[in-house]
């Protein structure tokens, strides 16, 4: 009974590290040394292998070493496979910092103070109060509720919007496509948090950014595969956006000359919003491997139907 | 009995207008307006005007429209006119956002995304947990506090360094010079909220940065005049410090051409962490007025010998 371990690599000599310590009779094997095939039992993957159901005959379960998972062609997954996200708390408190710097950033003008800066100008710009700079998350799953909670201390009106209803104390939660306008109209500060489905490509197009106050600001910590690359380039040129903090992008790595890099609004890092921490998410793996093995629920499992 | 006000003329207006709001019977003037000299008892200021004692025989208690007061002269002000800095909740709200922004940037290589982003480089950087991030605040006033209570929450260990002995829950706190020198031994990202005097001017200095650990990190939001410029360049250029963000220079503005605008791992802002809010400064302001009348304590009062 092995666990097969194939994403980074410097990371993952960490995860034998910690397997070693916590589960010292559990094979564990760093992709491409794979052992006897037949072996592997359990998968924890970026990107998976091609083939996974015929290299592994018996394979039992796979874990997205990510929060997303639509890395994945689960239809390559045969169904009696559990598919199994990452849900632990690395990945939500990194996501916590960056998504609470994107805001702050957005809200304290940082793009504006970057560009005076290359330009040399000592200009003062008025601050605006946290109490009239609304906070809309779109995503209301573990990262989206852990982003929410932490904004609450600075004073932003903080709404959400969700696919299924939610409730958070302090939070107007709207649910479903019909309430997307409402919430798009009270939202001065946007994160994306959603996953990617069919459902959610290109969510964030030329509709959506026509019904956010003019001049919002745009955080995208969920898939490049959600935003319309023209559309939101257009809003940026017409001022209905005034800027974006961008962490995501659709090919990764963006390739050099691609209009995002050099765009005086835009701030781009490279997909490192969030990071699974090996300590924290082999206690993950192993609390599931355990809940496996004794037949009980999986948290995190993945409803193919709705892809997440 | 009139107030005098003489900053920002914009805010100037907004102060005007909560006046006469709050206070209808109290008259109001925005500097050069100034009426009748002998009528002014109170003035607001952020540079106060020359001669104020011979110019206003009448004035009672003048306010220092920000949170420092290095600005003012207090030779120049007669011994019996106490100097209040601005207490209103508006300044501490905005530095703590501000501060939070900062420390989030540091501790998430900000900067160097910035310059990646500039470079057209797309490549991750590992993220060190919040807990191995150690945040220290010297100062710590009521803005000093307020910022280390707002970073509680996202599990950065925090110390904090005072002339006079505090006590802050869950907060390291070391009082007066001989514990400075284990202070900066145990800070990653060092912020100074410390106010400007005799005792402080150029303490961000040669000596300061090599008892910091290497590759540490400087937020600076006190005074341009904390800080020796060429100790400080060289602590980059050396590697003991891995870049800084910087609100405050000398002088203001900092002059195009300046080394910081360029610098790679500066991050400038001008003079723009905090703002006094009008709607709460008003607040403050009468409140204080009433104190004075009353013949009460003055919360804000400058201890002239200590210098803030």
């Amino acid at each position: 009974m092995t666990v097969l371990y194939k994403a980074n690599m410097v990371r993952g000599a960490e995860w034998a590290r910690f397997f070693a310590e916590r589960a010292p009779n559990l094979p564990f094997r760093l992709w491409p040394d794979i052992g006897d095939p037949a072996e592997v039992r359990y998968l924890v993957a970026w990107v998976p292998p091609d083939d996974i159901a015929a290299t592994f005959p018996n394979l039992e379960l796979v874990f997205s070493v990510g929060a997303g998972v639509d890395q994945f062609d689960v239809s390559m997954l045969p169904p009696h496979i559990p598919l199994v996200r990452m849900l632990e708390p690395g990945i939500a408190e990194t996501m916590v910092e960056y998504v609470t710097m994107a805001v702050l950033g957005l809200h304290r003008d940082l793009l504006r103070f970057i560009a005076q800066q290359r330009e040399q100008v000592w200009r003062e710009i008025r601050i605006t109060p946290a109490a009239r700079r609304r906070v809309g998350v779109m995503g209301l799953g573990q990262l989206g509720q852990a982003v929410l909670e932490r904004l609450k201390a600075f004073g932003f009106p903080l709404a959400g919007w969700n696919r299924s209803p939610r409730e958070i104390e302090g939070v107007a939660c709207y649910a479903g496509t019909d309430t997307l306008p409402e919430f798009l109209g009270n939202t001065d500060i946007l994160v994306c948090l959603l996953p990617l489905t069919d459902e959610t490509r290109g969510i964030l197009n030329a509709d959506l950014f026509a019904r956010l106050p003019r001049g919002a600001a745009l955080v995208n910590v969920g898939r490049g595969g959600h935003l319309i690359e023209a559309d939101f380039l257009a809003a940026l040129d017409s001022g209905a956006l005034c800027g974006a903090v961008l962490d995501v992008a659709e090919p990764e790595p963006l390739p050099a000359g691609h209009p995002f890099w050099s765009h005086p609004r835009i701030l781009l890092t490279p997909h490192n919003a969030s990071m699974t921490t090996p300590d924290t998410a082999v206690d993950f793996v192993l609390e599931i491997i355990g809940r496996h093995r004794r037949g009980e629920d999986l948290p995190g499992r993945v409803d193919r139907a709705r892809g997440y």
